[in-house]
Formats: structure tokens, sequence, C-alpha cells
């Protein structure tokens, strides 16, 4: 059993023509016109598969096919708002696949025992509304309803009021779910698995994610006559720790360490940085290990401090949690893969994603299709048609696996 | 024969009311108001010491005590005009204790062989008109009087301008000079000499200033889903970059190199930088160190370039030559010191000086006083009065050997 690639490809690139960009990405941002013109889109082909569409008090779009059985259903989901010039698949592939995902199992006349759901997150990104992630983090629990309606974009105006202008304010009672198991197919946005030569990702989990802000404070001299040895360099003592951090993260599996963000005071060529302040990331699949790389980190400060005649205060503000998702729909994914004879890759993902959220509420996984130069949130962003097509394959198989077929209840109660 | 500290002392106090700031400093920008009334001061009190004044073609003030020769003056010289916020001693100093040998040769009834001449340059610090020393460099031939006057300032009045409504325009023969000898006393603005536990400085000339451009560029990745390896981080790269202009220049003799503007791109905390452009400022007293400085960051550049996967660019785009001053003014200075008993120290000049100018004009050297902390250019500069006194002194008699007193030809003639 197997996709129509061609209607999904032509699906892809009906839906990146709304808010498609000169550069040849989208810009949709959430709850913005070209969001609503795309859902218009979206509802239209789920009513054409025959699914039950239904919006909830978020605007999150959900899309039911029977099974034989009443109960949870089987849950594929992604999003279909972008960033600023972002890419036509993050997100939107997802949605689509899911959505050929229906159409394939209508073709073939194929009624699975446990419902499934197709669903449409609304502002995955956060980039009009912060933060990310926040209608599945709703209906998580995460967030109340009126934190989520009180969200204010650039311009001031209110999430809840955005969801009004373009009509897609449901009911509370049509929000997704019951969900006995939740798949997300995302492109990687990551080289891992081009690196490794694999068309597909079996993702473990979703990394932890701890931010922390160093500042540096020296002192603010003129460059000219002040000696080498008398120097309280605040950029000098930065480059040490800019450098440990990027050392600190290469020396534990599995660990990314970013300096993404600096400033330095005065930030003038012939004067000596006073001040340097600056973001730290750090990411591991497990929280000792975010508490290890800072305190790494910090020992490093002290020592750069001693040594250099100026202060260091690293402060840890802000923590995600890591994210394993349930051990049995990885699993799934996994045979799914291998019986279709696919080379994969067992990854975590470093990006937040709503499976994130979802894991919380049911078992949950999520698939990654290989991504050229590893490139998202970009209009380069690109990935193969026979990529995009193994891994809406593998979203089909593992959806059947835990949906289960009527007459094959064996694979179904394996899971 | 000393000069009358407690006059000199006064002096500085009622010149720093003028444009005085709440936290102990005075901003004085050229030829605003606050320096018109300054120099109306300065214009009452050379006159008042019987001094001839006379105002040039861009407002360069002289005051001239006649020597029992014509010809060729030993000039005096620095500048009243200020820094946003700066100290009550950088450039007053100069120009208040060059007034108070003035004061003093009259109450001794001293009359020198050369003239003698005090001056106060306008705009040597170049914040209001850019570039600095502009007066100084245009006496000196180094900007065409139309270039001066084009000068704008950041609310776009040009220094021509400027200087008609101060009333400060005279007439191009009344530049100061033609100059015998000229001599720059200054707080030092650096640590050197409060480190050695001298005094005074014995100021030998100005190091060389070559300004470069560095940029690095690897590739904006989202900082999840890029492990360490796979990674073109130019931050990480410009950090050794930065970590190497400062070990390059500490293991050159009397170098100082300095990254004083840093700008990574996109500049947030979770997203790899993939552009990173930063400055480089090196100063030496000889040429070719400033050669072999830039050439050292060059090939450093290429290394982390080659072992980082970023390219690296280093443009050169500014030199300003080293200026050694003139041997034999630099030993009558320190033959005052000696004289007076002072520990003394040969130093070079890190930053810039009306006296780099000059020194193509005339002989030149200068003087430099102890600064607690090293400090300039901001309201905390301060300088003790006995170190104040100290090097108005050594003024004093510098100048004397270099103009000679009636009766003491020798000394003259050794000059």
């Amino acid at each position: 059993m197997r996709i129509n690639a061609d209607r999904m490809h032509e699906s892809l690139r009906e839906l990146a023509q709304i808010g498609a960009t000169p550069g040849g990405g989208v810009t949709r941002l959430a709850l913005s016109r070209e969001d609503r013109v795309a859902r218009d889109l979206l509802r239209r082909w789920m009513e054409a598969a025959r699914l039950r569409v239904r919006i909830d008090d978020f605007g999150n779009m959900t899309g039911r096919r029977a099974g034989t059985e009443s109960g949870p259903a089987v849950v594929m989901a992604s999003h279909i708002d972008s960033v600023r010039q972002g890419g036509c698949y993050d997100g939107a592939y997802g949605v689509l696949a899911a959505l050929e995902v229906m159409r394939t199992l209508n073709d073939l006349g194929v009624t699975t025992t446990r419902p499934l759901e197709l669903v449409n997150w609304t502002n995955e990104e956060g980039v009009r509304f912060e933060p990310a992630m926040l209608a599945s983090g709703g209906v998580a629990g995460a967030f109340t309803p009126d934190y989520i309606y009180d969200r204010t974009d650039r311009d001031g105006i209110r999430f809840g009021d955005a969801l009004d202008a373009i009509g897609y304010r449901g009911e509370r009672s049509d929000r997704p779910g019951p969900i006995a198991a939740y798949l997300e197919l995302h492109i990687e946005q990551g080289p891992v698995l081009e690196d490794a030569g694999h068309p597909v990702g079996i993702v473990e989990g979703i990394v932890g994610i701890s931010w922390g802000e160093v500042v540096v404070e020296g002192h603010a001299d003129h460059a000219g006559p002040s000696p080498m040895p008398l120097r309280r360099d605040a950029l000098v003592a930065a480059a040490r720790l800019i450098a440990g951090v990027d050392e600190i993260a290469r020396t534990v599996e599995g660990a990314v360490g970013t300096v993404g963000r600096i400033a330095a005071e005065p930030n003038v060529i012939n004067t000596i940085p006073g001040k340097v302040t600056m973001s730290v990331d750090f990411r591991h699949a497990d929280h000792a290990t975010l508490d290890t790389l800072f305190g790494s980190l910090e020992r490093l400060g002290r020592e750069v401090a001693a040594a250099s005649g100026v202060t260091v205060r690293t402060q840890r503000f802000w923590t995600s949690e890591p994210t394993p998702f349930a051990a049995h729909v990885v699993e799934m994914v996994q045979a799914a893969s291998d019986e279709l004879g696919l080379s994969t890759r067992r990854v975590w993902s470093g990006a937040g994603h709503d499976a994130k959220y979802m894991q919380g509420v049911a078992p949950s996984a999520m698939i990654f299709a290989r991504s050229v130069n590893g490139l998202s949130h970009c209009e380069q962003e690109f990935s193969t048609p026979e990529d995009l097509e193994a891994g809406a394959n593998v979203l089909l198989r593992a959806a059947l696996r835990l949906a289960g077929i009527e007459g094959e209840r064996t694979t179904h109660k394996r899971g």
C-alpha cells in the first residue's frame, strides 16, 4: 500500500501558491489573510476526501475519518502557517501527507479500526504570535484560553481578534481527539539525515533546550594608551567563553551549544570593550546533561574571570524539558519504514514541534524526511519528491499499524 | 623656577565650570556655546597675561609673548574642546599650564630669547566635527580650508558656519608660528605611568594606528538540529580571531591590538551566527611592525577558515603613520624633568594629539602627566594636583631651555 505521490506533490504545489514569495518560498503567517485562504482550501480538500471537519476554540482544524470502532483516534498532524519567507514544506508537508493518507485509504476502500484524524495546528511557528506551538499547547493545557487569546502580534492585534477576523473560531468541544496515538511528519530542518545518507528519520524525542545569558564586565579603555598586560578586555574574555561553549558541547555526545546573540559595549573601533552580553543555547535529550553543560560553562566562566580580571555572570533563564516519545509509537514508525525497505536513522529533534505538547496527552512520535543542505525557515528549503514520498508512505504505514485495519486486528493489537 | 600651582589649579577649576556636567566632568564640544564662553575667558586671561592674542582662519587662538629676538617661537599648545561628558583636564590642562608658564615668567620678570606662543587648537577631539585634530591638521597642510569648513556635525551644521556663529573666524595670516619648537603637555590617557610609578612621561612619539575590518562568513542554521561537527559557526571562528588579535599584540613589544566593534548576524538566541563583522585596531611605533601584525592576523584568518569551513576576509582600510618626535626636543623635556628631580619614563602616545601634525611642521615633543586609573574621555578622569604641578614645571623648564633666557644663551644654543 502506497500513497499517490503525484497527487501529494500537486497539492503541495497548489498550497505553496498561497503566500508565495518571489524567492520561491512562502509567507503565510498564522491567522493572516493567506492563512485563511489556505485554510479554506484545506477545508475543501478535507471535505472532498469525505472527512468530517471541525474547528476548535483555537482555530485548530480537525478532519475525521471514521473507523469501525468509535473512540480515540490516531492523529496525523502538522501546521500550514509559516515563518516570514519560509519554505514550502515546513508544516505543509505533514498536513498534506496526512491528507494524502486519507485520500489513499479512500481510493483503496480501506476502513481502519480506530478513527483517523488529520489536524492542522494554529500558530505553530510563533512568528506572528509568541510563543510557538501555541494552540497545541492550549489543547495540552500548557496555556489557558485567555492567555492564548491575549497574545498580540507586532501591530498589537490580539490572537482572539485575528481568529475571529478570519472566521476560524470554533468550539472547545471540537478540539482534536481523544487521541489514541499521535504522529507528526516533518522535514528534518537539519543536516543529519543528508550527512548520514538516509531518506527518513525515526524521531525518538525532542531535545531539552536551556537558555542562558552571559554578561562579561571588564573595563572600557582607550584602545591606544592601554598596554596589553593592563587591559581588562570583556570581548577577549567573551571570546574564550564562545569557544568554550563550542568545546563543551562537542565533548558531550548528542549535545549542541550555540552563542547566537552578542552585544559589546561601547562597540566602537578604538575602545576596548568594557561589557559583553551574550546568549547561550544548550540542547540535549537528557535533563541532567543540560545541567552538566551549564555547570561546565559556569566553571569556565570562573576560570576566565580569574585569569583575565573581568567578572562573568551566567544566568540560566529558561528550560524546555526533554520530551522522549512513546517507545511503542516509535517502534511502529520503525516497523513501517522497515516494511518499506527504507534506510533510516534514529534521531532526536533539535527543534520544537507540536508533538512535544501532544506527547503529554497521548503516545506520540515523529517522522522526519531528509532536507537538502538541512535548510529550513528560508526560501531555499527543499526536499526531493522521492524523500517526501518516502516519508508519506511511512506515515501511511505507521498510521495503519496504530489504527488497525479491519481483518488485520493482530497488527493493531501489536501496538 | 617653578610655576604657581595654586593659580593654575584655580584656573583649571574656573574653566571646568564652563560646560560642567552633573557627574563632575565637562561637555564642551568644539565651536559650541560652551566653547565660545571658554574661549572668551581664555582670551581675557591671555590678555591679562599681556599676551598678544590672534585668531586664525580655523579659530585657533594664539597668545604671543615676545622674546628678545623676533622670529620663530617656542609653542606650547593643547585644546579646550572636550568629548561629551569628558574630563576636566584633557586638553584644558595643557592650555592652562602653558598660560601659567606665561604668568610665572611675568611674575619673575623673565624675558626669553625666542618668543613664546600659547595655542588653543580648534576641534582637537573630533567629536563634533570629524576627523579629530582638524585645525592643527589644517595648519600642517593635511586638510584644505574648504575641507575643514565643509565638515558637518550630526545636525548638519558646517564647521565654517559654526566658527562664524561664535565669532572666532580670523585670518590665515594669524595662524600659530613660525614655530621653532613645539611642546604639548597632556594627561596620559592610559595607565602606564601609574603602573610604573612615575608622575611624568617623556613622550618619544605617537604610535602608528592601522584599522581593519574582518568579515567571517559561515552558515546560519537553526541552533537545534545542527550537530556540532556539521556547523559552520561564524561567531566561533570569530572568537578565535578575537583571541588571536590579543595574542598577536602580546607577542610584539610595544604593540596593542583591539577588537572594539562586533556584529553577528542574524544575532538571535536560537540561530547559529552566519556572519560576523568586526573591527581591528593595531598600534605600534614602527610601520613595519604594523604590517607584521596585520600579516599575522591574515595568516590566522586563513588557518581558522581552513579549520572551520568559514571564509575570513581581512581588509586593512586606514593607517595613521607612526610619528617619532624630534630627538633634541625630547631630550630637552628629559633634561627639564631631571633638573626637577622627577622620576620619569619614556613612553609613546597610543592616542593621537595635535603634536602629530605639528611634528611635520617643526621639531616637537610631548609631556604626559600621570592619570589616576589611566582614565580619560569620561567624567572620572583625574590627575592629582601634585602630578599636574610636576608636569607644568617640566613644561616651564623645557620651554625655557628651548626658548633660551637672555644671559643664558648657552642653554638655548644646546637645543
